[in-house]
């Protein structure tokens, strides 16, 4: 259950409330985010819901017997839009395009990629500068040096940052030069690092896990929210099965399906959800028609030679025509019969 | 190695061949279709190609390093038509709709269905006639019965029957009554089977298993055009992984991936591929997105009395509405920047 | 719920106890056996269970919600014994060992196997003469040719022959000469090769499928169960996973589960469920420790050479090591503290 | 390739040899444990190993083509004993035994644990004090205070602790009261935190990924000893497939091949590897026959209550017996035939 409360509620009143809960054995968490104040309520006794309702401080009331409550649909029916600032928005018919290399690798390459993103009229730009590796011998990313290079080309060319975050510790240091936090398909589950990313400001991608499932990625993003961070996109990056085929299996079905059971704006990454070049356009289509509010992809000025991913970067002419597609396939679903 | 031989090769020359072959130990298999004969040849020695070539009754000779051969694009690089007769064709820009139950259930059902498909310009009919259940007590078909009835009603609309055969005694007697055999995915191994529809002139479509491969699926479908039937389309219907949230996992990657590899033409089945009615429209709109030369789904006029599979079963005003789209979408994909 | 009726039920009682079971809406299946006769009922009315039981010609009625029925634990409580004949018996307390060669080459090859088993005291000798390949050109075992030389070797020597049939055809020919058939894991759902398999008196040993699940194997036997034959051993070979550092995923879970739900012999096969020779013994003998009541596994005389699946096929060096620490094995589980 | 160096290693020496790595254009890693000195080497040039080997201060040379180089069997034939000190000592001979409750819960609790661990010599109890739960609303632990009251009850009866780490933060705190580190299942490619437990001089065990590969589990290994940290113990704790008869597959084969491709410990753990109390014994037991250097399970007082797991839990009755099982499982092996 989750209940809203009053921005004014006073202190009698949420005691009272809470007095009301511990008599009904309703374990509580209070909930306070950038845009409201919640209490998250846990128990199986029944109990006269009107008699919380008619308490003061109280806006509403909604059951949620799901296992995440305040990324849920039930309560929060119309979807949520992640405001970027600078009229840059996603969800709720604003389709977001990031695009960018899987690592950071040099000022010139920033320097290019801005260049044609730019061109192109993407707004977000993506790129790593603390990569998640197998294997302790790989490149594992310029870390801050790179990304204080970054954000200042970025800045002036009006581009915003998304990279990933992989500790606790890198947050605040960040913070200043990025403009959306990823979270990795690794760190899906890395509850720690989600909940201090609910205490930041900022706003969240979170990718779903190699294995992990649609319930368990709405249960990540509910740390965050529950932390007080509101503003949380979902991503799907394809998902480990038996078929070796590809690297991933894009799972739009998933897509679908969290569009329906929640209220944040999820992002598809075909890159890493098929995981070979020639394919990336195909499957970042299809993630639109299943409902994606944007795309994330990788895109590198010589693919060969990127520091990483290259078998599923994209060349600059590829995501030239990609970025038309996408654009054109957006409007298309707009137009759809219902 | 695919070694494609004239029409009018004499006994001669073939035996020729054949010694050549013996020679540097090949092990060959002949094969002859309603369009074409072919020697495989599986072998480890090199050799001079051109040794083989300027023999007398050889059309061509391709190299094929793939478990799969006669299937693979790598020696036939224009995709194969499927022609149905009466100006239906499905492959290289004619894009097939099949619709219809889950099970041919009576009468009205069937008569039904034609009705609804008439008016949306839809010509394949699917439904269920011999039916693969998990438990001896469910309901497993109408059989042969079924399948005249449905004959006799669908002809005389212009509509086209595709039906699942599940054994071999069963082709005989169903050859005259269907226009497309199909092959289910618990029969997608089935080799005996699958020789058997190589040695009939009739369409087949074969669906991917539960948990099949790309590469499984393209080795099932070299079966049925080594024994002689090159009229042969693929089905990609989900697959089985960890995820519950939805009945399968619709992997649109492999559509991507098939096309690719192969140049038979591709069905998506998006009904089988999330198990969810309203996520239908969806995934079939995505499986277009990857690639797929057509959609199979499931529509019934009352989809809750359904005798099967009414979870994911569309009922006629959501069924109208998806032809429409898919119709669009397909127009769309054609338009796309390259 | 299942209704075992008595031996010599009038055609009256039969008739007055199908009358009531329509009357509450219940559909029935009659199942004859070789050992019982019952009326399998599904429904979901309530009614007083007493109004049946004191009908006449009702030996027991059992409550089984369970998707399978005749298989279950639930109404059999006593494990069943699968008897070979020749006082050769699987199950309770008599644990199984069968050994052969994946598939049957030459008359060399069988002799050589023969005389290695009765050496090691193993009576059953498994082979395959039919063979499901995923390649149409690879080779698909010596047909019936094979199975009679084999047959007249063993049956000399007193070994008793388990071999796969992949088709309904292929039952009465080899009848006459099998002591067990094998269903496959690509035929664990072709439903119509399981209803033929019941309707024979001779044991059948089933295979859970590629990507089966525990339930869906079930099912498969309630198959052969309830078309007439109850002499029905269940087989956990491998299951496919993500994992590709072997060729399946041995699932020992399985064993114990099945061992629960059902009170029909499972046999473990380590071979196909690891893929890999040197892990075989460890993976059998894990297998005991999880409840199976028999192991099948590869052995060849020279297994680099063997036709089929060498990877995977012991030398009877390490054969005779791994039956002696089978037997040893068996023996130690019996002594395990309660 | 991975070069030992000599303890003396002068100054000199080290930079000439790095000097020849440069030229052949190879790329290093020093590694500095608490047991030895290495330098890691990946390049693809070919060169002559013995213009390395002869140079001052080099021990020994392995060329190691595997992702991980450090805890592969390739270079370290004999296992690897992790020492606990108090002549408690894990792997090549000496079978360990681990076990106590999911979640520590109360001080009567871990007492009694204690007291029935030690009635059965188990000398290491398990329990977590910061626990990783799908929900923010779920018990997460009761940190730092439970594990020092754990500790001064555990020291005193002599018993080490196993308890899991899931934060860089949190491993110096929890460093002296701890025993061996538990990286969990979620964190098991949680990068900064594998690198922070290589700076430690404390036993490490490392889970598998809840969908993690044999080969990712090696090389997340190799992030802890390329920091410095040699004393690792591999878990497997069983994997997500599509099976949903019980928690997770327990995946045995991982054991045989890990034991193969590693010199580390490898411990089951049976509780999480198929989540069904009943079931816990027998897979335990199959664990050893697969070859586990030592088991780890879940024991609770009264499993109904406990705090979290108790569906998997055994009581202090299944735990004896299961105790008294395995060390008699792991005498069986050992007299295995070879």
């Amino acid at each position: 259950m989750i209940i809203q409360l009053e921005k004014g509620i006073s202190v009698d009143q949420l005691n009272k409330l809470k007095e009301k809960l511990a008599n009904i054995q309703y374990k509580t968490t209070e909930v306070k985010t950038q845009y409201g104040d919640y209490v998250i309520c846990v128990g199986k006794n029944e109990f006269d819901i009107r008699s919380i309702g008619t308490l003061g401080g109280i806006k509403d009331i909604h059951q949620v017997s799901d296992a995440y409550k305040l990324v849920s649909k039930k309560w929060k029916v119309e979807d949520t839009q992640v405001d970027l600032g600078e009229g840059l928005k996603i969800g709720t018919g604003e389709f977001a395009l990031m695009a960018g290399p899987c690592s950071i690798e040099s000022e010139e390459q920033i320097k290019s990629t801005i260049d044609h993103l730019v061109k192109n009229g993407v707004r977000v730009m993506r790129g790593g500068v603390y990569k998640p590796r197998s294997s302790p011998y790989s490149f594992r990313g310029l870390g801050m040096d790179g990304l204080k290079l970054w954000y200042s080309l970025a800045k002036e060319a009006g581009i915003k940052i998304i990279t990933e975050v992989m500790m606790t510790e890198q947050i605040e240091q960040m913070f200043d030069y990025v403009d959306i936090f990823q979270v990795g398909a690794r760190n899906s589950q890395n509850f720690n690092l989600l909940d201090a990313l609910g205490e930041v400001d900022k706003p969240v991608m979170l990718k779903r896990g190699m294995s992990g499932t649609v319930e368990e990625l709405l249960q990540s993003a509910e740390y965050i929210f529950s932390h007080g961070n509101e503003r949380i996109m979902l991503c799907e990056r394809g998902i480990r099965t038996y078929e070796k085929a590809y690297r991933n299996t894009m799972d739009i079905n998933a897509i679908a399906i969290l569009k329906e059971k929640s209220h944040l704006p999820v992002i598809a990454d075909p890159s890493h959800g098929i995981g070979v070049r020639r394919f990336v356009p195909k499957v970042a289509l299809a993630s639109v028609m299943a409902g994606a509010d944007g795309v994330i992809f990788e895109v590198h000025h010589t693919p060969e030679k990127a520091f990483s991913d290259g078998q599923q970067t994209l060349n600059y002419r590829e995501s030239t025509a990609l970025i038309k597609n996408l654009k054109n396939a957006f409007r298309f679903r707009e137009e759809l019969v219902q």
